[in-house]
């Protein structure tokens, strides 16, 4: 059975559930983690994010109730529609083609967005399986690692990410499932994250990744479920490190937390794109004064962001605390770019060597 | 002489008149063409955008001229570096490297880029030929055309943009110029440029390149300088028609004026950039009433765009007046990916092909 006749199983049977249920004289209703704050917590045994033992159910009782569900089921006879023609879908396509949908229709895309989050927890499916797809990417890599990549025409083809691409890099498909990307092969010892897409380019003109033997991933700022995805799997099924390099301040903090440890949104799937052992690079609080980089002050928003922090368990360290609380007392960020202070090398040259090396990485 | 030579010869002789002035005993200037709105004209010959007759001088007279001219001669000896190194760097990078520069430090990095651009009229040079880039791109190319792109090692790789490449595509680099960049040959009738990626995506997806034998170009919102730079070439070296698709709103519609006719900020290399012949496609506000498009009401700050374009010259005639006209009238504005609510494949089924029936392409 490929991957989309398990997918359109799967599907089936939650739908018959609520046939059968309608059937027998039964209410229908929809079990779900509630997915907000309050109900994450760390799982001690992985060291990611995962959602807590709060459940909230929706039932046909209510005409709310009864509306999301019939969301729900128009959405899954979308979704085998598309299997079925072998589409996809983007979440923004999606949103208005449910204008046919009556009752079902959604009022925003955030409704629609979520509702697909949903279906994932219900279903055990990933988005990937239902042929969704967000916006857009934009994320790329470069660096020896070979990948097949399967065409809109169905067949694979080899591509390098340091020798049969351009200066651009190889960019990060919407999907990069196994049964969409293969990962052939790597020689490389480890890979290196980069929050900005100056900092990519820099790295990549000053051969960073050939000289450090090192894959170079561009993050694109908060990275895309793909761009998570692919991480964890180079780390897993390739056996590299992860190293993330972003800029300094709280947001990108988050960056880390979101590849190390998962985010609230994918709490459901943290386990399929979370990468634990990650680690960050920089640039840190201790960075600004040890490389005296220049600054811009904390706003009041980074300064909340900080102080939810140190209540956040991904950051529950003594090196992570010790950071976040320099970073308030000093009430001062900075960008990676802000290396370019000692020049265009400098980065290559010193920053990195030294902070990879104090990270055990070379 | 290589194109990185002349570059350094016009630079050099650029300051060596300043240092002639100075030794003379005058004060140094710098003169140029105002850079705001009330100084664009729609050049009559070519039908492009240009700088009319103010002129705007800085001299070293005061202090703020003079720490004008100390800036602009700090980046030049800082562009002779990097192309004497075989270098390149971000606009934010030389923004940080400004630190170093004392009373020719920047204060904001807006400040940095309009100077770069002061001194690409000055010296009649190119940012590409001074190696500045901008941040990022991240926009791309799928279709039956084939580049060759001079590599960080200076070797040639040859890219088929439909063969060689996944469904993300060729990303286009941020150095589109003949030095970097060779378009040896394509195999299509015209070129869509689209603005958002979902509809890129589905554009690919449903094999509309190949079936319509077009060469699909992703502009990412506003398109960069590279983006509009390379569709120039297409449209010049290999003869292909450029047609333009968007959402339909205002901010959409300067997306087109941007590539048919230049920006204000770019309005000194628009012979450079603009493709005065390129078709808009839609949407318009007609197709929002043809096809009964969902829609947005309009924001105050849209009203206020589409009065605005009503004195633009680059809208200055009947169909756009019209439209502008229209739009304002029923007061709504619809996305491209609106059309999803026929179905995924009612773009590429019967939108584009009416639209570019209308509009001559096919």
């Amino acid at each position: 059975m490929n991957n989309d006749e398990e997918s359109i199983e799967k599907l089936r049977k939650m739908v018959l559930e609520m046939y059968t249920a309608l059937k027998m004289g039964e209410v229908p209703e929809i079990s779900l983690p509630s997915r907000n704050k309050d109900n994450i917590v760390l799982d001690p045994k992985y060291s990611i994010w995962r959602y807590g033992e709060n459940i909230t159910t929706r039932s046909a009782r209510s005409i709310d109730g009864a509306e999301y569900i019939l969301k729900v089921l128009s959405v899954v006879e979308f979704i085998m529609e598309m299997i079925g023609e072998n589409k996809s879908s983007t979440l923004r396509e999606m949103y208005y083609i449910s204008e046919g949908w009556g009752n079902g229709k959604f009022h925003t895309q955030d409704e629609s967005n979520l509702l697909a989050e949903d279906l994932e927890i219900v279903s055990k499916l990933l988005r990937e399986d239902f042929h969704l797809r967000p916006e857009e990417n934009g994320a790329s890599i470069i660096g020896n690692i070979t990948v097949e990549e399967k065409s809109r025409k169905g067949d694979f083809k080899t591509i390098n990410c340091k020798d049969d691409v351009g200066d651009g890099g190889y960019p990060i498909p919407y999907n990069v499932e196994k049964e969409k990307l293969r990962l052939k092969s790597a020689d490389a010892d480890f890979i290196l994250a980069i929050e900005t897409g100056g900092m990519f380019d820099r790295l990549v003109e000053n051969g960073f990744d050939e000289r450090m033997r090192s894959v170079l991933v561009h993050l694109k700022g908060q990275p895309a479920r793909s761009t998570r995805r692919i991480l964890k799997r180079m780390n897993e099924e390739l056996g590299l490190p992860v190293y993330v390099f972003t800029d300094g301040d709280p947001w990108s903090f988050r960056i880390f937390g979101s590849i190390a440890y998962g985010a609230i949104k994918t709490a459901h799937i943290s386990h399929h794109l979370a990468v634990p052992t990650a680690g960050f690079i920089g640039v840190t609080a201790s960075d600004i004064l040890n490389y005296d980089l220049p600054t811009d002050k904390l706003t009041d928003k980074d300064v909340d962001a900080l102080k939810a922090e140190l209540n956040d368990p991904r950051f529950n360290s003594e090196t992570w605390k010790e950071e976040i609380e320099t970073m308030l007392q000093i009430n001062k960020k900075a960008e990676q770019q802000a290396l370019a202070k000692y020049g265009l090398n400098y980065v290559t040259d010193t920053y990195l060597p030294e902070k990879l090396s104090e990270g055990g990485a070379i």
